[in-house]
């Protein structure tokens, strides 16, 4: 099989190494020249480079890149493609990009792989980062069927856990275990900086610890991803938002009234609740 | 010097392993003989007992009970002591523990040793579970100073840290870094418990990954223990509270308005913000 990936980074980069591995030939094509010298040195893929005309070849084309680039590079990489090349991307929200890609190209797939590290770049890309980690598709009712079996063939080849959903069921659960999150997590940091008393300030920097460390790691990170994620899913993260200031006030209700039953009550369900995540 | 511990579970164990073994001689009491019979048989304590009259022979008493017993132990521990004796504890909330004990004992000096496992109980205590950790200190202008500088002393025989503030500074400070984290966290989880598609909640539930997991986990903890520290610390609590639901306000008008710029700039504040935390 001959498989195409446009975006050499972690994700890209890590998909080249495992398909390759894995007896695929893969062809990689990046903006920077460097980062295709780079794949090639590092195994990543047979043959990469700047130019998309690289993916004639390809029977399958992963779009690896950032969320706001998919749409135009499906755009121009469509005069390259024969007919029945599948195109899938790996995009953390999927309703807006399969909606835009599926016009241009039906025979896509969106999907969503829910691997990673703290890295990015072609020099991050990892053999087997999506063993045992869970890989969305989200094909549409009129998305060929054959097209989603292939995608999901190269997802369990990669090792993942494959899960079929709709673009928009995705994006309601990347909602509340990804975006309300990373929301509530960079609020908690953006709260701190509200504090106006400089020895508190420098007293709370000094006590922090891993309770603080984790609660807040998420909204600490990159800030255009951040951005992205609340454009692209924008009405589902609002629609989580707007429940979870709904459950705040709850909480913030029975403190303020020392209702410490009620808050017994609330702080149970949730360590029972906390349970049923496959943490 | 002889140390007297009351209250010999993972923090009051811990510390009685340490000081025995830096040369202290270390008389603990349980309400448990159990707990005693486990305490001498571990090596934490050369002597235990259910009786508080153990404690006539210490030079310093650690409280190290749950917050809800400290006053009540306390004021049965008095007719025990000699004028000279030092009582401290390790409460994790200090305004309302220092005010009513001090009163009991004018020679009583607010800990909190901010160390500890995600295990409880005797069985749990470790040797130098404070190495490097903080230990805050929050005397009164009246505490005497030969009481305080002693304590001191012996948190840093553990390896500890040591901070001095006011008691309202260090509950100020973690209400930020321990106690709204812990109901943001737990807010995250109920607001989740409200999603009413099945589909999507068992989906969230089986792609919720290491974002969610940190983001939840101190939300997710012993609900009586959050309740003791809302109970004891609500009024620096609703402060950072109402604090964050403004700021979670802001973050909610910033998606609506779709004022991605502002987004941005919140997200580099906050990225910025969280590296001046000691994590």
């Amino acid at each position: 099989m001959n498989i195409g990936i446009v975006g050499l980074g972690l994700i890209g980069g890590s998909i080249g190494l495992d398909l390759r591995s894995r007896g695929c030939d893969v062809f990689g094509v990046s903006s920077r020249q460097q980062t295709c010298d780079r794949a090639q040195a590092r195994g990543v893929v047979n043959d990469a480079s700047i130019h998309l005309s690289l993916m004639a070849a390809a029977d399958v084309v992963f779009i690896c890149t950032p969320l706001g680039s998919i749409e135009p590079i499906v755009r121009d990489l469509v005069p390259h493609l024969s007919p029945n090349t599948i195109v899938t991307d790996v995009g953390s929200v999927k309703t807006p990009i399969v909606q835009a890609v599926s016009s241009l190209w039906p025979n896509f797939v969106g999907g969503h792989p829910m691997a990673g590290t703290a890295e990015s770049g072609i020099d991050a890309a990892v053999p087997d980062l999506f063993v045992g980690r869970p890989y969305v598709l989200t094909p549409q009712p009129q998305t060929p069927a054959a097209a989603v079996d292939r995608v999901e063939e190269i997802a369990r080849l990669l090792g993942a856990s494959v899960y079929r959903c709709s673009p928009l069921d995705h994006d309601r659960a990347v909602a509340w275990i990804s975006h309300l999150p990373l929301v509530a997590s960079a609020t908690l940091v953006a709260a701190g900086v509200r504090e106006g008393d400089r020895d508190i300030v420098n007293l709370a920097q000094h006590l922090a610890s891993s309770g603080f460390r984790d609660t807040s790691r998420v909204g600490g990170g990159n800030p255009e991803l951040g951005v992205m994620v609340a454009k692209y899913n924008r009405e589902e993260l609002l629609r989580s938002l707007s429940i979870y200031r709904d459950c705040l006030d709850e909480f913030i209700s029975d403190i303020a009234a020392e209702n410490w039953q009620a808050l017994e009550h609330k702080l149970k369900l949730t360590q029972q609740a906390r349970q049923n995540y496959k943490l």
